[in-house]
């Protein structure tokens, strides 16, 4: 651990970076661009995997899985797609080395060329696309509703630790349809999935809405998306779910035959969220000292650390806490008893406070006598002394207590960031102090450029719950219906 | 579903392969050597890969993940290593593509090439004890007991779906510990836990041993595995568990300060299982109606069919099945109920049948008005009309039987195939037909070599638990202290 952190304040982004490095989520490998993604990262990570793949399947959905190359050629097929995905790519071209013949190790094998180069895929619609053109025939063989958990590339010449990188972990669902509707429906559904997810398990608030048309993943009719806001005031695009109309089964001619015979193209979405929510989890609720988790996705809920100086104060003290260990495991909490010898009390609460554990308890003889306990709360830093009787539920109430105060929190850091603003000239001003503004935009892509030029902030969306409200575009005068938001986003 | 089926006496390797196609399991994509798997073939690997997963964790194991790339020069380190990875490697050498200047797509960028080329991981042995390194100085920082689930790609020129494929999802554990006795404890903890896994999950019994020197992992000194016979009298390596001594340490010069601050090189294992289990499991059970599956990994463990006319008798028997599926859910019993109107029960049955769901139910509007049930067994292929009282409590006990008798079918197979044998003339006829042959052999690998030349059977491991016995080589006659098992492989 730095004896010197630096503070968000100071450099928000040296406070990011070092945090990830000082908690043990990952770090920079030595291939450019791709992370390792630590043991107590990942194990954040399987969690919010975990409870996604259940509410998957909860909504009928399979996982399977699918080439992780992609011909060159497929990348062709779909004109916006292509153009949207088939630049930053690692490009497959070879299959073979062989020892060079000086003997100073390995070269590739320029017999071993391919004929057709392979794409390592930066997102799968095409090679499932042409999957599904072998699977759908008729009505019967619909509705598709695969998701895959898998590894992407996207080459990406400045990355930051989950928030960009050229390799991720994510998932993507696709599915396919017999009508627009339904695909809309689907698209919405995991929409708000995503939603439920971020505000009930990271505990982090979420716009909803759509993005404009110059926002829109390449190759769908219709980009929705959950929008959340960072302490540092900028946006992040924390989830998408695309409605892709018959945009790839027209590339790669899909159709299906109705109750009635008549043929059809399929209808299609698609979503998902990545490794970079993790991004999102730490830049939400963390402080200065370091991680802060909401329980419902901390690989460790709740620490205990044993404070003693004679092996009979250990035994005693660990018999305590073994009995604490069976309570809150037949409640389902993740404990961890660390009673390792080799590091001190102190050495200890900061590593935890520093990893985010949401709540940590010390015990020492004289607290053992007198039935007492120490509680500490990660997230608002205080601690109490009570009674050791009914502890597992004194802590289950506590953990409920960290999660929905962490989502507060977030929502109230959310609203006094969030402005609303008519004018381009104070825009201009406000937008450097970061946060979403609410403002009105004649609808064109050229004021939208415009704006994003000059001030570097895009429309994260247009959000579904904005009441209708006739106004003025804040820049070209131009009638408007709604307002949208604008933000500077990650 | 092919009218007329081919039947491992007709055609073994078809036969395979038709059965992976009609149970859903998986297909060969248009990527060369590269597999979709299908919904139902993914979930039971999900199956596998969780249990698999908590045992990793039960005995000390944490998950992380790696990069998919692995740079050129990291091949080279270990000498052992590179001769047997460094090879049929996909190899990334762009990363960009861009539009070609006619329109006819896109191209590779000339301008875009990497300095120093990517390979595809096989293996992640190098990539990983280049972090290793960063994170081990004491003895404080070990054991690392770590463990990625992930995909790897070996350029195989003839694939087999799930058996050999050029992509593939396996998990990799890789461990470093203090001494050499930890690093072989380990080792052999491990291909326990895979023997386990393997005898009690799948229903597949297992050889415990060692591999030859000729036939050990590149860079292992010692490589540990399970070994299954397919009904084929093929044998399968299921799982191999490496004790990689102090090679890899060396190659990427990881040191750990003892207690007393000496110096010395850490020690390494690493051990995987991969897709390929899913043909060993399907090679071990099915038959010429189709898969059979255990139903420890058997994604749906019972499926109900109803028969009916009316609508009425459809809603009648159904509600007899919900009481059902809420009784066999608390039992913790995976069932489908399929009332699907699409299809008759005669599909519905050759459907099941064909996917190795272990239990059928059926009933009709007689069978409800007597209280009776037909239940059929897919292992078996019997049936019997049993009375609908106490049900889950029969379906429960049926399954913990089909269980057992699956894997003393195996057994039972496995005996009679395996043969011990001391003529090199009678071996050299009777490998022909397949079995495990425990024979003597002189220690070479010269011997081992000219065998394999001359037969196409490999010397499958040393088992554990060979019982010492002075003999004679087949081949060349010179003294043998105990009988090694040989058979031709997958």
């Amino acid at each position: 651990m730095a004896e010197k952190r630096v503070t968000r304040q100071e450099d928000y982004a040296t406070w990011y970076n070092d945090l990830v490095y000082n908690a043990d989520l990952a770090e920079h490998s030595d291939v450019r661009g791709c992370m390792v993604i630590k043991p107590y990262g990942y194990a954040i990570w399987e969690n919010m995997r975990d409870v996604l793949d259940l509410k998957f399947k909860q909504t009928g959905h399979s996982n399977a899985y699918f080439p992780l190359f992609i011909p060159k050629s497929y990348l062709s097929k779909e004109a916006a797609h292509v153009d949207g995905f088939a630049k930053e790519c690692a490009v497959v071209t070879h299959y073979r080395l062989k020892n060079a013949e000086d003997g100073s190790g390995v070269i590739v094998d320029p017999e071993a060329k391919l004929q057709e180069e392979l794409i390592v895929r930066p997102t799968s619609e095409t090679i499932i696309w042409n999957s599904y053109k072998n699977w759908i025939q008729s009505y019967r063989d619909l509705p598709i509703l695969i998701n895959q958990w898998a590894n992407v590339v996207r080459w990406e010449m400045r990355t930051r630790l989950f928030l960009r990188t050229a390799e991720f972990l994510w998932q993507e669902g696709h599915t396919a349809h017999a009508t627009k509707n339904e695909a809309i429906a689907e698209a919405e559904q995991m929409l708000d999935v995503y939603a439920d997810f971020a505000e009930n398990y990271m505990a982090m608030p979420v716009l909803k809405g759509r993005k404009t048309v110059s926002e829109r993943f390449a190759g769908a009719e219709d980009t929705l998306c959950i929008e959340a806001l960072m302490q540092d005031g900028k946006a992040l695009q924390a989830g998408t779910s695309h409605f892709l109309g018959q945009n790839f089964a027209k590339a790669f001619d899909v159709k299906f035959a109705d109750k009635e015979g008549k043929l059809d193209h399929v209808w299609a979405t698609s979503w998902g969220v990545s490794t970079r929510l993790m991004g999102a989890l730490i830049m939400t609720h963390s402080d200065d000292q370091g991680l802060v988790l909401p329980p419902a996705l901390a690989p460790i809920q709740v620490v205990a650390v044993p404070i003693y100086r004679t092996e009979e104060e250990r035994t005693e003290i660990g018999a305590k806490f073994n009995e604490l260990d069976a309570a809150l495991k037949a409640l389902g909490i993740r404990f961890k008893y660390d009673d390792d010898d080799n590091r001190r009390p102190g050495w200890k609460f900061a590593e935890y406070e520093n990893k985010g554990v949401p709540i940590r308890l010390a015990m020492g003889p004289r607290d053992l006598q007198n039935g007492k306990i120490e509680i500490a709360r990660r997230d608002t830093k205080t601690k109490e002394t009570i009674d050791f009787l009914n502890l597992p539920e004194v802590i289950k109430a506590l953990l409920d207590d960290i999660q929905s105060s962490l989502l507060q929190r977030a929502k109230d850091f959310r609203s006094a960031h969030t402005h609303t603003i008519d004018s381009y000239d104070e825009f201009k001003v406000a937008i450097e102090k970061g946060g979403f503004f609410l403002a009105h935009w004649d609808g064109t892509p050229e004021t939208e450029e415009l704006i994003k030029q000059q001030t570097k902030a895009t429309i994260r969306c247009i959000p579904f719950d904005m009441p209708s409200e006739p106004g003025k575009c804040m820049v070209t005068g131009k009638p408007s219906q709604c307002r949208v938001v604008f933000a500077k986003a990650y």
